[in-house]
């Protein structure tokens, strides 16, 4: 047996005593979890700083180097992230769909966690502590593989959570960091499907890919994030820019930043050179079509690989569209199920676009920014899901558990 | 481009169409499916018919041959669950969650159809008729793969839909019966990720484990049912009596028959002996451990292979248990994830066993054969899930649905 197989099989067992736990146990680790967080937090900042050391005598992308630094303010942000969701409800245990049947038969759904999840994460302690306290919130156990760029801040972690477990004599194991490890093993615990129940991966489409086209065990994921701002015909054109500056500037790295604006023709003559000179003085490129272009002087011609494409930096594609079945249509085609957006005055137009557009998340008149758990009023969130199987759109704790029947009878016999 | 690659897009586009259609016009579609099977009962019949005759010549087993052959009584019954799903609300378009935030966005979720599913049956034609049924009550699209045992009468029930479709001039690719597909062809449906959605397999270990080691797109599955009945200390013997009874020899061939039962050393002496005559009578062979063969002169010794086996035929394996925590272990141990009862008078054990035990459906003094979506108030149900994401037990049609996020604002922005 190799040791990646032993390891998920120690975090399996010991995720089905948290599965048991009542909820002040969890809330108790979750404390514990804090202060160790805290009382650790030199040793993690002193693990941290040789990890972006090394990354970056590797070359490691500004970006990328964002993600993976710590320093003692993040560290107690995520502290008292870990303390906030000790105070949100608790999911397990939860009855639903309650049903006495004319038998007499009694049907329930008991809420329970969903067993061991593998977290797979690049360069990104602040997602592996966020995870850490999602799943042992839900009962769950979590498996966690990162990147090799933060090889010793996972380990400076994994003596946290195994600090704050120890401290209440409850199994480390359901929250187990493992050592760095190789493309070979990491495809070998993609096919641990008897032990692990699901995956979870944060990172670049290419990360997301690879674990999606190896794994035996189901996967959540988001590949990308093209998220489009429409502005219908008689749009409020004050609010439709607010919500544009916000979607494309207040942070152009994230996947529910826009990627792209549509604009009705009858708003395009009004709108776009007030949009693009705003958009202008805050370093943003546009990429127009020709319909576009006419109201843009400062733009650049859009290829046809800019419709769909995932900027992740201050560049947005726009386009005129002749009429909302036209908007619909476009992103139908290039639209990534992530977050889409219209700007509207007109109820019909905005019920029909919650209900035709296909995404995770729809918007009316709000910043594709707010597809966030934290801003849905979910708490927190562990993913933002572009999958529709089990969940869709930002994942909080609910995401993290799902029901058993529970029936009872009186002796009832099937005829 | 491969014809199935094309035949999936085009079940997908009609998927689309199917999703936003209103709860009569598919109501409607169900009720014209329900005409169309009945009036070409008589080709159905004859196709398989000759199914049948071929399967027969080839060798098929007795188990084989009764799921694939239908009759005149079956082809009616099946039209009625056609017209009962009609009849079932329909959970596409609820909104349910909605919150109103401090800040004033409005934060609801959407039932949506899941989109386009792939069923894959071997030799089952009242699958079939009812997962279309399912699929299009819930606005899914479905693409079926069939066994080639089933060739012709699949033909047949797609003339059947088509049919049926054509008659409200909707677009009937929506269910689109594919022509038998070799192993090859199978494998190349389940890379189509960006087009289907789910899948889900009805069949022999063999299929399911295929279908789940090559699909790159979520997999919807039971393998097995290994389904125990424990009788605890001081249960009602008489109930547990015919709760054992009921559940082994009612339909010993079904995934929700008892395979084990697990009885209290306290209770041994006086139920053994009662229970293994009855089920002798019934021409059940009883494989016992040491424990239980005391109690059951006519028993066979267990073998070690005998635990955790799916006998689908009228074999029982028999342990006796020295307390309510070896019950759990066992079932921990050799359980299938599928249905678990306890026969107990013990309200403190009941609720321990309905949290602890884990199974899509634990039950307490009721039959396990009960553990199906008729008989627990679903109205009906495309397959029961042993895997705990997105369905675990009976999947309804609330099972062929999830939710997205929809969010109404003036003008919300983040900061």
């Amino acid at each position: 047996m190799a040791p990646i197989k032993i390891m998920a099989e120690k975090a399996a067992a010991a995720a089905r005593s948290l599965a048991l736990a009542e909820t002040e146990t969890k809330n108790s680790l979750l404390a514990a979890l804090a202060d160790s967080l805290r009382q650790n937090a030199a040793a993690v900042l002193a693990a941290n700083r040789a990890d972006v050391a090394a990354a970056e005598a590797g070359g490691l992308t500004k970006h990328m180097a964002d993600r993976l630094s710590l320093n003692e303010a993040r560290v107690e942000e995520l502290a008292r992230a870990v303390n906030q969701v000790a105070d949100l409800p608790d999911p397990v245990g939860e009855i639903s769909d309650e049903q006495t049947l004319s038998s007499g038969l009694l049907v329930r759904r008991l809420r329970i966690p969903l067993g061991l999840i593998a977290f797979i994460c690049e360069a990104r302690p602040g997602a592996l502590v966020e995870a850490g306290a999602l799943t042992i919130k839900t009962g769950n156990g979590l498996i966690v593989k990162c990147g090799k760029e933060m090889a010793l801040t996972a380990a400076a972690l994994n003596d946290v959570f195994n600090a704050a477990f120890q401290s209440l004599n409850l199994d480390p194991a359901a929250v187990t960091v493992l050592p760095t490890l190789d493309r070979d093993d990491l495809k070998e615990m993609l096919t641990l499907s008897e032990t692990i129940d699901l995956v979870i991966p944060r990172g670049g489409e290419g990360l997301i890919r690879f674990v999606s086209e190896n794994s035996r065990i189901p996967v959540l994921k988001h590949f990308k994030g093209v998220c489009h701002l429409y502005v219908d015909q008689g749009a409020d054109q004050d609010q439709a820019l607010e919500l544009l500056i916000n979607g494309k500037t207040q942070r152009p790295s994230t996947c529910n930043s826009l990627e792209a604006l549509l604009v009705h023709q009858d708003e395009a003559a009004a709108f776009l050179p007030r949009a693009g000179a705003e958009l202008v003085a805050r370093g943003v490129t546009l990429k127009a079509d020709p319909g576009a272009a006419k109201f843009l002087p400062r733009s650049e011609a859009a290829g046809e690989d800019d419709w769909g494409r995932e900027f992740l930096d201050l560049t947005l594609a726009v386009k005129v569209v002749p009429n909302f079945e036209a908007a619909l249509k476009h992103i139908a085609d290039y639209g990534s199920n992530h977050t889409e957006v219209i700007a509207t005055r007109d109820p019909d137009r905005a019920n029909r676009f919650l209900r035709a557009v296909e995404a995770g998340c729809v918007m009316v008149n709000a910043s594709s920014r707010l597809n966030d758990g934290g801003c849905l009023g979910l708490g927190a969130e562990i993913g933002i899901s572009t999958t529709r199987l089990h969940a869709y759109g930002p994942m909080g704790l609910r995401e993290l558990t799902t029901t058993r029947f529970i029936v009872t009878g009186q002796g009832h016999l099937r005829n």
